[in-house]
């Protein structure tokens, strides 16, 4: 169930390099586009919300276009243009064509004189504004004189943009998987969680599973809420859940636990962390990051947590130019798909047992419980997995219960599950 | 709410340096006259209850007041002095007056080997003996002889005293602050407690309070056994309570928990403690110390906690003559008094606020909730916890669990719920 | 009721000695002769329980019996001796007698190549084969040529024999402790717990009990199957228990929990530990082990936790010829003998009592409780001790719980209460 081949880790580099010159925001063409792209990797159905719908407290923004855009100095250049780079313009800047003064200009450009040669990534969804980002170097390069402002964009009527992709399985029980699509390029923040969640939509298809997956490619924030409001009767549906955010950097794995804490996600994800021996980090939920904010607000208090590598704002390059298929490291990504596959497989095998034979161990070596087990080592923790499962499924502990107790891998005692249920020692319940 | 003024400061020493000569003891007229001086700074009422009195499994005991006492060496010179310093007495010692041998002397004498300058202080409450207590290098200085021991007391049927303060709040539910005056010239144990109560009074005294408080102004157990066993039907209005000892010298705080160990007095002092950044230590609590032995004695198990500073026994001046004005630091004074009106308005604000648009964040940024920030890590953590109390106002969190989970000051999430009340995202349940 | 005279150790001795040579295994005469040798110390009942009786999931086997094994070497002369020592051969050896090559030999031999002088143990009980056990030294010196090979064993119809004590208390209410008797010539593992077993019988029979206690000798696993099985109706009076393995080497206590993990047995024995001041280690319940594995299976889920020293597996000696009787420390056996004492008198005394003044102190002095008081550090743990008993005995904490809280030893909760109760403070509910 697990792995990624290098085939499909370049298909995914594949899409991601497709993706990323587009100049996505929390609406407009940008995402339409991107969505459109995704298609041709899962069948991804594009939903549309008129502007002006009411989501809960907010409402749905007008739709963002952006067709050109340039910074031109007194000599009639273009020193900053949104064709090489659509960070260059502040995400929802309202339409423009003047002539400042390099002060004027100076109030409406944003730059990072820690990273001179970065240019930052900057929005401003809600207070009507325009601006530029540009490398802190160029800034500091400009001569006095009066700069020619160009921003082509359009602020109209139109409609919010998401992807939507269900995965049906034995059961009506929910396993969510959201993604933001809101970023411009920045690679890791959030194209690896696009090219993730395809992968686990492609891999999840081809196995007989328990519970539907519901993928969702949404803009922050507007996004969750949006289809929160729109999919309220379906909410009690989700018993699990994960958003992906910044899935692709060298840095090891974060999981940011549920508001719940301890929910079986949780759990999971700590679980399938530890079992990998690889170095991770586990934090408790917060009320600020990705829209874990939404979907773990009290109203509906979901069992989602995120996954993530390092996490926003921890890393220099966070939301900006360097954040760039260069910063992705393809086995970060192969490992971001392995371990939430490892997570689902979890939660998919997650069930409880009862020993039918309750008092006293059953006679395993007569039932070649014993002699089916290769090496020695390997034997012995195989059996005690085995002894683990017998003693503690009385009907009150799950296999994740039992792993967690017996400090062996889950797929151990997984393992150790199908056998004795094959001998009639074990019983689901 | 908070701080004491240089002048109240003085004001305060003032009224320690009226307090210090008197010879206090569970009874008598050091005690009326201890009420009366602080009836000049608070409305004390002074309460008497006659000797014989069964309070509980106790009586209350005959009434001690002392007018002289000395020891005279074979030459006829007062060697050991009450007039110089009431300590020299052991409390409660019956009259005497009679010549005694040195050995004889030297049996009825106390003395501190370890510290040979100081005198301690001791007591002989419900076994009549009589004693002196001295300096170790002038016990060792007696030579052979007869000694005149003069003590002018007497223990005869009489009253207990004590004070009681009431100030009301808009609910009957009680706060009790209780303090022991029952120690002659000791100032740290327990003359600190004494002032550092009366300015809490003063202060709260100005304030609008939710919390009626009550001050208790008694001799050490006897004095809240008293107390109990007369207002037994009053006290399931305490909700919290504090008993004072030790506020004055120089070490850092220490909060003794209530029996109940996470009462809601016991979390909140932990919280104002952690959120001051000062170095304290919190203890359980044990059946050792101050009346809180008696409030929390299982009959009555109350929410009260003991406030110090350097605990009882572990400063080399307690029950000393070293224990005196000088060993008073006006700072710790003034940091004791603020710490407890820390924890006042902490209680008196640790409400439970209902979110009431909990299915998603609301749109704070419509609000002006983000824009009417100052500095930008400030505004950042002021955002966080507006974030935090929205997430967790749920009905089932008040603002200090909020606290607590968010690791950060009551005070931000207190302004953070203030803020988001005004703007009618919030509701007090 | 503690401690070991060297009379009656040098006696455990003694009777580690005649056991040493027998044959034991988990049927046979050789446990039949140890049970009737511990009968001359303790009135242990001799139960047989006929080869094929269903035992749960298991059948008694066959009974096992041997007179004599050797193997001769090409020159005829006897090389492994089953006289010499019983280890020698594998125990449940089939009944052979032939020639067989090195090649062939070698295949049914086992040895210690990290320990080359020591004789490791084996066993095939539930897989009819034969072997030899030897030194790692002595088998690389076998030239090659024909070996005779002779096991004069027999494997019949026959019966599981095991031992049973049972010594009355004042309550139905049982204390089971549970011995394994089936391993021949190992000190260790297990006459070290023979004798423990039976020395802690001796002593409790003197003593006025409120437990019955119930000592059972059995061989492992299939002991404990079959005693469980005949026993069903009878199991629920065990209110707790203590399997003993390996009690007598030099190593300091570890105490396994059981599987409920916070039974009053494994509460009782980590206070008996921590009082004494010893190193110790407290270990997890896992489902391998000794015969708490069927105890706290979970059909029974019985509070029996396992008392031993170094844990199987985790010493060189372990299942080797090394753990003879020189691997015995005396003062280890009274060690356990005393800690054992230690915790079942401490079930005996750990009752629960009301404070009959449960409202404030009752005044102790006037009763002599202070002034009863030795040393003045003794003095003030003891009376702290009675107020601790006093705080907490509110009808929902036993002597136990209040020792745990109060970080005080068991005794001196113990005395308290009793000293309380004798002056009417208290009372046993």
């Amino acid at each position: 169930m697990i792995g990624t081949s290098n085939d499909s880790s370049q298909d995914l580099f594949g899409l991601m390099s497709r993706l990323y010159p587009l100049c996505r925001s929390i609406t407009g063409d940008g995402v339409r586009q991107t969505l459109k792209i995704l298609q041709e990797y899962i069948p991804i159905e594009i939903r549309e919300v008129a502007t002006g719908t009411q989501v809960f407290d907010w409402t749905v923004p007008k739709e963002w276009n952006i067709r050109d855009a340039y910074i031109k100095n007194p000599e009639g250049r273009k020193i900053v243009d949104f064709q090489a780079c659509n960070l260059h313009v502040v995400s929802y800047s309202a339409p423009i064509r003047k002539k400042v003064s390099l002060e004027i200009l100076k109030a409406h450009c944003f730059t990072l004189p820690q990273h001179p040669q970065w240019v930052p990534y900057r929005t401003s969804y809600y207070k009507e504004d325009w601006g530029f980002c540009l490398s802190h170097q160029q800034l500091q390069e400009l001569t006095d004189g009066d700069y020619e402002v160009f921003i082509d964009s359009s602020l109209k009527e139109g409609h919010l943009t998401y992807g939507e992709c269900f995965l049906p399985g034995s059961t009506d029980d929910e396993i969510l998987i959201s993604v933001h699509v809101c970023h411009p390029s920045l690679a890791n923040d959030n194209l690896s969680s696009m090219a993730v969640a395809s992968s686990l939509y492609q891999q999840l298809s081809r196995l007989s599973l328990r519970y539907s997956y519901r993928f969702l490619f949404i803009p922050g924030t507007i996004g969750s809420i949006t289809w929160l409001s729109q999919n309220e009767s379906r909410v009690s549906r989700i018993r699990h859940g994960l958003v992906l955010a910044c899935v692709g950097d060298a840095g090891s794995i974060t999981y940011k636990r549920s508001r719940r804490g301890n929910a079986e996600i949780d759990r999971a994800a700590a679980q399938v962390l530890r079992d990998s021996g690889a170095e991770h980090r586990l934090t408790d939920f917060s009320p600020y990051g990705y829209d874990e904010r939404q979907f773990c607000s009290p109203g509906f208090d979901l069992a989602v947590g995120c996954f993530m590598r390092t996490p926003h704002g921890t890393f220099p390059e966070y939301h900006t130019s360097a954040d760039n298929l260069e910063f992705l490291r393809p086995e970060s990504i192969a490992d971001s798909i392995s371990k939430c596959m490892g997570i689902f497989q979890l939660l998919e095998q997650n069930k409880t047992y009862i020993n039918l034979n309750p008092k006293c161990e059953p006679q395993l070596g007569r039932r070649g419980l014993y002699s089916s087990i290769g090496g020695q080592t390997d034997g012995k923790i195989r059996e005690l997995a085995m002894l683990w499962v017998l003693n503690l499924s009385d009907g009150t502990h799950n296999l994740l219960d039992i792993a967690e107790k017996a400090h062996l891998d889950f797929g151990l005692i997984h393992d150790a599950a199908s056998n004795l249920s094959r001998h009639d020692l074990l019983k689901e319940i």
